[in-house]
């Protein structure tokens, strides 16, 4: 058995990520470690795990295989810098600090967008867990920038559940606000266009293009919902036709994630819920006015956080990618 | 124009108050007053009022005709002890500091529970509006009470909107925790239940049956549903013949309520939305298993807070009662 | 008093239309036409108008002074065809039938997008009243097609609610389905773009850019979140000097609605929830990347609809163009 | 492995099924009959499976080791008289076919409410799945009908998601109507008093108490929410002396829910997310003015639909109840 501790696991992507790892068959939480609440059942505080564990936080891990850092952003370094941790020790950080800046003490993180840095997560000990907005987005355009025929402005609308806001409760987040309510948050400058950009850079050899991103706050708990276009002309096929069908653009997602066992594309349009409460990602693609247009779905808990930590640990163990993720859709 | 003030001015019921005020063709709000947002203009605070007022918040009220006073429970006292108030001033407070205890200073405030002490209100200067879950309640109890006929134990169940909770985020306001939950909250105990018991024991000048008030926090934003039963046996008639079939239920209210203008007995079934965003209250009866079942539903805001205090303020200076009330369903 | 019929009354639109005109201090309705519901209460179908009005649906009009049509899109000539209207009678369209289409039997119908074309609906007797999400989009966009800078591709995504499908029950209108889900509908080929490109192409006077829209089915009932990018290079001034800061284009917006009593360019960032219930229109404007980014706020029934109807029926009739329409926000 | 067939498969309870079912390490599902959808594939009307299964709907089952009936209430006998089944097969219906009227045509259909009649059910070939409401409500009273302490009128409100109203679109399943909203249906006579009042006098060997039951519809679409409450006395221990304090209570719902792997007392509040895609059910009891009040939450579609049919299906086939029901929590 894998033994995993969990940092800062108060918060709702360590309360996820605890309600994953219950339920893997490889897995042991050995520590839930909290500065706060220390000596509390971990079912007080996510009350959904009433009857599923006798887990109590503590304020060091033991022995662990693996850490998952659930800290605010910025604190990872911190924790990392204070805490002992056993050489053998893998890390999964779901914060931001190592997305951009991947090495620190002689730690190399690689970043783990699961369906396309698998060669080298696989070879990884330290995995910099990506962004939500960044996985339903990034997810969207690879595909284009792996055929290297991402060359235009991408426009990105997207919108988030409010879990994406942690679990600090404020004005934005108040119920008699959110609900049935929308606004525009961070326009065009939201911090997982870093992580965006980085990635399209790496995959064209080149400087990536604009990516226009307007992010939502939606009126409901989980689930991105990302609407990305950009300008289609097709891909030069092996023997040199132009492919630029719909046809011809399905097949190229469709080949570039056939061994993701989480993604699909969707010849119907898809709705948001199809995903919710799975590690899935759905892809919906159509052509007009010469843009390609990619609806793209996730849980932004699972996929989005705490689902793609466990995907990138079992990878870095040596795992089946899909232990323990096999999660009932809640559907409605 | 009845010029007013208004104090605690930044909370929901105040924001409701001066929705209603500012297009009350007699009332010109002089002064929203409140201790942390002095200078800053009102639509910056209640942000749906943008286009629709310049005021702006000030510590003090200038020479109003009447105040209305949206203080955090208890605060109401401290208010009148510190603010220097003309002598014409009128006063409808929207807390619970007079509802038990009227008296206070050489003032008497009138309990403002519009439809049952509508004499008592249109000879008062004062008034301490009741709270949202009792004039929910009292609203479907009252005809019995008034009749003589409230002797067992009533049954109530309500269910409230958020806003009922106040502006204050907290753990059981955040969005995430309350979109489509519910929870029981001060089971059997809730503050409400003294005003209720008073009014009954003033009605039937004798001690008030037991109420078991369940009390319920919504997914909602607006609105009181309660449901309400209590033993039928019916009533007797001028000429002694005992009433006791649904018609003569319905015709008990009918009568009770026949003057007042927001409260409408509804042959169909109702739902919650009906009353949304008005000052109306309705009410569906049912018998069944010897009992007398009643909806009632209202808007807390308004009939439930900021509308019933306009009523008040409406009554207490001789105007038509709906005046400034006719106001919109949103139905949706 | 003008004396109104309401044909299509038992839809949604109509339901809010009657809302509206029960409180107009001009209008009498007269009648409410419905084919389906002849006899019935008008509020046994439109619920929450119990106590407000007696009003009966029957099959035609007595003698009305204005006639709105709320029927199926198409259906308005089909009415026009087989109902004897006297001469007098004035036509507000709430359908799409004579926005592209504007002249019929002798008839011309104006294209009531209040803001815009004032002086025009001033004069006429005719209106077809704008789309709901062609309202949104088309506030966002004419100031700038009115200074005769708006010579790039138009990026929108649109939010709306729910009834703006209508109230006849399907699938992506069940409860189960659509609470805390999102979907694209109609992608680039929303039927509104018609309009749209009609507005840009007389107020540039040449053929409008590329409008393309990204419309969303929303979890929320009632209104529509427009946000709407395009490239801005500034506008020049009378002096010369070239104007491009947010300020200036805060400014210019200013200037164009400054007319306007239910437009509004709010300082702040907006939220949906802001004008839900109300005639009005926020705007909010940010720069960055070099393009523009307005974000645009309505009620789909009220401004959207029902609304923007009456304010054009106030214009046709010399009427202060607000009467009735100073509707109480909901706010939450 | 066991071989299911899914009678209904195009519905809710059917849909839920399936979803439990594809991830059960022992359960192989060999045939999703339709009537309606022969030929499709199932991920196409339940949209969230895309990607976890090829199933197509078929009209007849092969060889089936189990068929669970989801079927509209009155037609799994229809469906037993016309199907030919294997005599080996099994049956969990989830109708109310054989609820309150167990036997057909040779076969005894045990009552699946596994809590309490676990043992009958090991031994069952042929199970009557409880309804959810029915599940909600007994799970709160058997305990004290067990002890033989229920003498008094039981109150009941619960409140229900929208998914238990089933999948074909309508009125009250209207999301314009729907969202926000709260209504009471089939007050004091729903129909599953009858299974409710059947088990209590089983139990206590005699008439059962009349349970005052108010419905309602809640703005969710999963869940149901039971207030119930009785007469408190508390009961004789084994030597005569009488428990009536709160732990006494406590301990009596501890004690008979002991080995009960999806029930659990709490001793804190509860709220309806709490098992909201889960198998349990979560209880807490307080005591007040005479009443011991227990609140039940439930998740309707799965320990009120699938969830305790597959639980069934274990326990007929001696497998480990809990299999394939430990479901992560969506706890948002």
């Amino acid at each position: 058995m894998i033994k995993a501790a969990i940092a800062g696991a108060t918060g709702y992507t360590a309360g996820e990520l605890i309600r994953i790892l219950l339920n893997h068959p490889m897995v042991e939480i050995e520590s839930v470690l909290s500065t706060t609440s220390v000596g509390q059942k971990v079912c007080d505080v996510h009350r959904d795990l009433i009857g599923e564990t006798d887990l109590v936080f503590t304020d060091k891990p033991t022995d662990p295989d693996v850490v998952f850092l659930c800290l605010g952003h910025g604190l990872s370094r911190e924790f990392l810098d204070t805490t002992s941790l056993p050489d053998k020790c893998k890390i999964v950080d779901l914060g931001n600090d190592f997305r951009l800046d991947p090495d620190y003490n002689g730690k190399h993180f690689v970043y783990g967008l699961t369906d396309t840095f698998k060669e080298e997560i696989l070879q990884a000990d330290y995995i910099a867990n990506p962004g939500c907005f960044a996985t339903a987005i990034q997810t969207a355009i690879v595909p284009l920038a792996s055929a290297g025929i991402l060359n235009d402005e991408v426009h990105v609308t997207a919108i988030t559940g409010s879990t994406g806001a942690g679990k600090k409760p404020g004005e934005t987040t108040h119920f008699s606000y959110r609900d049935n309510n929308l606004s525009i948050y961070k326009l065009f400058t939201h911090q997982h266009l870093g992580e965006i950009k980085r990635t399209l850079t790496r995959l064209q050899g080149k400087e990536a293009p604009q990516v226009n991103f307007v992010p939502l706050r939606g009126d409901f708990p989980r689930g991105i919902f990302a609407s990305v276009y950009t300008k289609w002309d097709g891909y030069k096929s092996a023997d040199g036709t132009v492919k630029s069908s719909l046809e011809d653009a399905v097949e190229l997602y469709s080949q570039y994630y056939k061994d993701s066992p989480f993604v699909f594309v969707s010849e119907k349009g898809i709705s948001l819920k199809e995903v919710v409460n799975t590690n899935k990602i759905l892809l919906h693609i159509e052509l007009h006015n010469g843009y390609i247009h990619i609806s793209s779905i996730i849980d932004n808990l699972v996929k989005g956080a705490s689902g793609q930590a466990v995907e990138n640990m079992n990878m870095i163990f040596g795992l089946d990618r899909t232990m323990g993720l096999k999660l009932k859709p809640s559907a409605f």
